[in-house]
């Protein structure tokens, strides 16, 4: 299994999804391939202004990509795939489209057999068991918060140290601590933006600068950086 | 119907609840009252510790509080109440437990009887019609997303203008965006940290210093004060 999940497409200030292109042509390798792009996430803005922003970089990369909404059997387009990549954006509205398609399970199969995986914020949250550490606003309900699974722990993109000076809201930290007091035999890796998470087969490792947080029910969370072994949370 | 829909419960470096104490007691009156206190959004910490904090505060205005974990019939509770305070933590969990209880239409019922409700954070957002604009972490299956419905229009408690610096994720602003793109009849009231909205029948006006953002899908938000009727917003 080969999966890239990116915490955010892009840095403040810079172009999109610019930050993480050296990692996915590391990731993907030298041969062409034909990507097929899952824009489900986008909210205000269309599917084929997504597909044409993803593409583009993608272009840069030596890498086709066409988004599942021009086939007219998406299940198929998912089967017949090189590459599945799955944009960020609204996690709900994402999760609520690859159930109302029947995704979920095709793409966690296709992955599990070896085609890569990339994705990256809402993308990077649907490769865990549920959509339940998503940082995004329930705009519509989801018909069921399970995901695809692909990796057996939780990931929270974007994951934010600190609140805005004098906001009294609660924290990331103490949301992720609600989490566990509910889901108390998860690991959840609180992702910064500019990281991600590099899975190969039974191996797992953090890319960037900066550090993973680990937290799990009774454990103080713990930082983990690129040079940590992270494998031990596919077990 | 009278409502006190209070966006957080505390401001940092002040005691619990204690700015808003003064418009509770305007609202309740001088008259010794019985509440009754839903801790139920409670997750890292005891409906007993909570019950507690609330109780202190209130008995300081004169008002006695009991949880509703201490009734063996908690829609009987509700029926009996005087006064019915929710106060804030995760709202999923609350949400989950009104349901798995059977409360929210008891709630409803009570509150459109003249029952006074006061609800701060995830308190506030119950009294809408879904829960569709919380911040909180999913981190249990609601049951089904729609809750109360004293209000017609979403709040979003804790309202933030702005990421910390330099964070890429959506600004709240965003979100709501986001939402009204999917829910494009509702208006949403960011409500900023220190303010509240006081319902009474057909009138809404806002407690606080700071203005509150009013969005609806297709119009520029608006920022409305202490000084402007908020009563279309009942319509």
């Amino acid at each position: 299994m080969k999966l890239l999940l990116i915490s955010n497409s892009t840095m403040p200030g810079e172009a999109y999804l610019d930050y993480p292109k050296h990692e996915i042509k590391k990731f993907l390798g030298d041969k062409p391939l034909n990507a097929l792009f899952i824009p489900y996430a986008a909210v205000t803005f269309s599917f084929d202004i997504y597909e044409q922003k993803v593409a583009e970089r993608f272009a840069e990369l030596g890498f086709q990509v066409k988004s599942i909404h021009h086939f007219s059997d998406p299940v198929k387009a998912v089967k017949d795939a090189e590459v599945i990549v799955v944009g960020g954006g609204n996690t709900w509205q994402l999760v609520r489209m690859l159930h109302d398609n029947q995704l979920m399970q095709v793409i966690r199969e296709k992955v599990k057999n070896g085609t890569p995986y990339i994705g990256w914020s809402a993308g990077s949250n649907v490769a865990c068991p549920t959509l339940r550490t998503t940082n995004d606003m329930p705009i519509i309900d989801p018909k069921g918060f399970d995901t695809t699974g692909l990796v057996p722990f939780q990931i929270n993109p974007h994951y934010l140290d600190a609140n805005p000076e004098g906001h009294g809201g609660e924290t990331r930290e103490q949301r992720i601590e609600e989490f566990l007091e509910i889901n108390n035999d998860m690991y959840v890796v609180g992702l910064r933006e500019g990281t991600m998470l590099l899975v190969e087969d039974k191996k797992m490792q953090l890319i960037g600068s900066r550090t993973a947080r680990i937290f799990r029910k009774g454990n103080t969370p713990v930082e983990l950086s690129s040079a940590d072994d992270l494998s031990f949370l596919l077990k």
